[in-house]
């Protein structure tokens, strides 16, 4: 028996690159948070302190910002540019995954009218993209995280089993709310538009989320990723974690008070996690694409 | 000389009530956060233990739910009626201050229509009231923390002293980025549409800091300030904390490429951090309006 | 009536600087988070942009810097340095407030000695300093936050008025948990040996905490401050800040089992907040010292 | 082609249970936050929202509880007991995970001697354990996170490859410090003295962090593994992730200053990040250890 290096990845997390297009006097903007890892044999480093294989962390930030210089475009777009050159720089490198999130602005209504150069940040939700090259292959993974969304009806949960530890009461009329991450990935090759799709699957998340009546916070996971399969034949699979935000009904009796579904306590910890996978039945599994990506999976 | 107790007060903090209104099919929401203290002779409790005077902080939190049952309304005026409501509890309460977070959500648009009950959060920004009563006095403080600007362009920094310690250089455009937090003063005994100001408030915070050619960031803050004040004569005074999120522009030279204005580094810290009152010169002060809000007063 | 600049002050936050004393093979460490912000007549900038006056944050950055290479002592020493010298700069800056966060590190045992050179941090806990300068005068507050303890007897609460919205039972023995925040004013003048007063305090505080039998918060707050008093005769007043971390009985019935105090859940909101001044009653009151420290006063 | 539901699972994330053994007067204490996932056919609650298979997560929080009424025991031993239980609740059920995360507290020393009932919580670094039970088979991960380490010398840092975006000099001498997450999974079947195992690991990676001459992070790490494994033959392998928390040198020149590695700035973002794994070579691979465990593979 021997002790032995096993799987290992290392890069540069959190390179804050914003990049300004002034080709007019109408400003654009992107905001991104870019992450890389290298993969390949890097076994000297680890066992004797040889970094003669080491493309520093320095230089992969270095290159962000260079490749910065040209433009950016979309998120999908630059992580693929940066990972196949990463993986293509030198003979003993494999693979890379390059990690982005794009923080979004808009533009601030000045006198009705969206201003040239003065924006305002969206807060919370952030778009992202993960891609991963390996040899000749590439996989891109696009994504959203903390979507936060409610509805005040149209959920239901009942007809669970009971046991000696269950006390939840069945419940045909409840708060359902819920901080959306969804990763989905494109089939391999796909080069479809990226923003467009990318709205359209927000915007498919959205509408099955308020339009779906649940009995499950499962069944509309489940309708969510079916329906944006069903709009994006590009798409392979959906992961997505949603995390049950509980709100409970207050108990007023003991002031003297009824509470018909008006007053709620929007409690932290703990919660439920639900987590799952659509997928299309004919599609090869890719776990290289998600290797390293935090999930269920 | 003896060892005595000063200043006190003390509350239940974060108490997390979401109110629905189903009075119709379209729904509506109010999702707060709130926090209440009170002042007052409380003095047995820390000397000897004697709790006969401690309005309990289980009850704070109990009251808040109870009072939403009829209605939340504006944040201020949730704040106010819980603030009078504990001032005047009992005879050796003397005051309570009650601050108000309230989370913002819109309707999910589903085929191009704001839906009825399925909502999305806001993110990021949040609308903040502080309310203190003293006695028969009232005093209302509006704000919001966390409105994240940037300008791409109209922004300069030149003309500073310089000394040993001084290596920065003068720039003639730079990019301007702040997290605003801002708090006003409404005059005592002041009623005015409390959701109306708030977005009128905002909005000249957002257009003020889009419009100003800025010299400094101290410029904006006072300008924004200014322009509250002259929109809105309910507000006696304005607080805002801005902290300067520095985009430093990339040096490329190293890699054979030039940067004219393109690629920016967004820093976390350190960054500057300007904080200001503008306020109308004929009101008189008013402290106990800030006593135990966080900035820099 | 006019609208004018009120109180302002602006400055650099959150340096992170480290100093290591290499002069011995014994190599120590100080890892502080320092954050400046001077006060005086800075009207010009903020009413038309004029930064004659601005001694810039990024040379009090710098200046944090270039005083580190000296030797850093103590927090309230380094604070103490570098607001009498911001303070002094220039006629138009009449005073200066450094607060520093200083982040403890101990030594890694190996072979049952600690090493020269390798370090653990401590998590959680925090020492700090703030330094307020106003022309000649000079204030010093030290402190802590985030010390959290726990007690699981010795805690009783009872005794507390009973009325429409109390729900809370009376407890002879409950688990008592908190997050101290505590600063501490040292008399005007007073040169105290910094570092032990600091474990000296620290330690009453703990002690205190321990061995006090609490029939509420605020009579473990008061002792604890008083004990500091007592043992520290530089010490004028301490203010503390004690949000209670609700440890609830979690009711076992309903799966056949009683719960002895055995079983607890820890509830993150809404949580009590407690907060009080403890002082000396022949001492002056010194708002200046505490002006942008966050807190109740 | 059709669309079906993938990989899924769901659970109760953070349950926050405490539990305190007072069968003597040295009372004894476990801080928890458990995370239970299941495993299995719930096809039905996505698809249709049939909920017959669904053991809530309201459920699993309860025997959370339930089951610390007698005693929790360590994390290990606690998370075994718990997805055993789950996993062999229904016959759809074929397995379950159980992650846990415990946070130490020390005694309060009083006079010199620790405390019988009186606490300080350990800040920062926490144990962690995952257990996950699959069919018949059990798996055992334990580890700890935010164990944050510095070393003021005794690392180096060059002969890496230099192309066109490599500006980063070399150097003999640096700060090198890191805040460690390391999981070690256990030998199917192990049954050690988890404590003592927990301990030894710790010391083990400390003091190899220590005491190893670094030419890399990836270096370190490396030694840091191959220790543990050579000191505890039921460990398998283990992973670590390892954040490099740069500390530049400030160039002090333009103050007139040399800056002989005394001063430095301690940076945020970017960072670099080492992530490796050591193993035994004659060791099966055991990948669903780590399904669900945010990490690099």
């Amino acid at each position: 028996m021997a002790i032995v290096l096993g799987p290992h990845q290392y890069g540069k997390a959190e390179v804050r690159v914003v990049a300004v297009d002034r080709s007019s006097a109408r400003h654009t903007l992107v905001d991104l948070n870019v992450s890389s890892s290298l993969r390949g044999d890097f076994t000297a480093a680890h066992t004797v302190g040889d970094n003669s294989h080491v493309l520093t962390t320095d230089s992969q930030k270095n290159t962000v910002f260079a490749f910065a210089r040209d433009g950016v475009g979309t998120p999908e777009e630059f992580g693929l540019r940066l990972a196949r050159h990463f993986a293509g720089s030198y003979a003993w490198i494999t693979g890379a995954r390059v990690a982005v999130e794009s923080y979004g602005w808009e533009r601030i209504p000045v006198g009705g009218r969206p201003h040239d150069h003065a924006f305002r940040q969206h807060g919370g939700e952030v778009r992202t993209a993960v891609v991963t090259v390996d040899g000749n292959d590439a996989y891109v993974l696009a994504g959203l995280t903390d979507l936060v969304v409610l509805k005040t009806t149209g959920s239901e949960f009942w007809g669970f089993p009971r046991d000696r530890y269950t006390t939840l009461a069945e419940t045909h009329d409840r708060i359902l709310a819920t901080a959306v991450t969804a990763r989905w990935r494109y089939d391999t090759g796909a080069e479809p538009d990226w923003d467009a799709t990318f709205a359209g699957v927000r915007a498919a998340l959205l509408e099955t989320f308020a339009t779906t009546h649940s009995r499950a916070l499962q069944q509309s996971l489940y309708a969510m990723g079916e329906a944006v399969l069903e709009r994006f034949p590009d798409i392979a699979e959906i992961r997505m974690s949603m995390p049950n935000r509980h709100h409970f009904l207050q108990d007023l009796s003991a002031f003297g008070l009824d509470n018909p579904d008006v007053v709620y306590h929007a409690d932290d910890r703990p919660y439920g996690l639900i987590e799952g996978t659509v997928m299309r039945d004919d599609v090869a599994s890719a776990e290289l694409a998600w290797q390293g990506t935090p999930g269920f999976c």
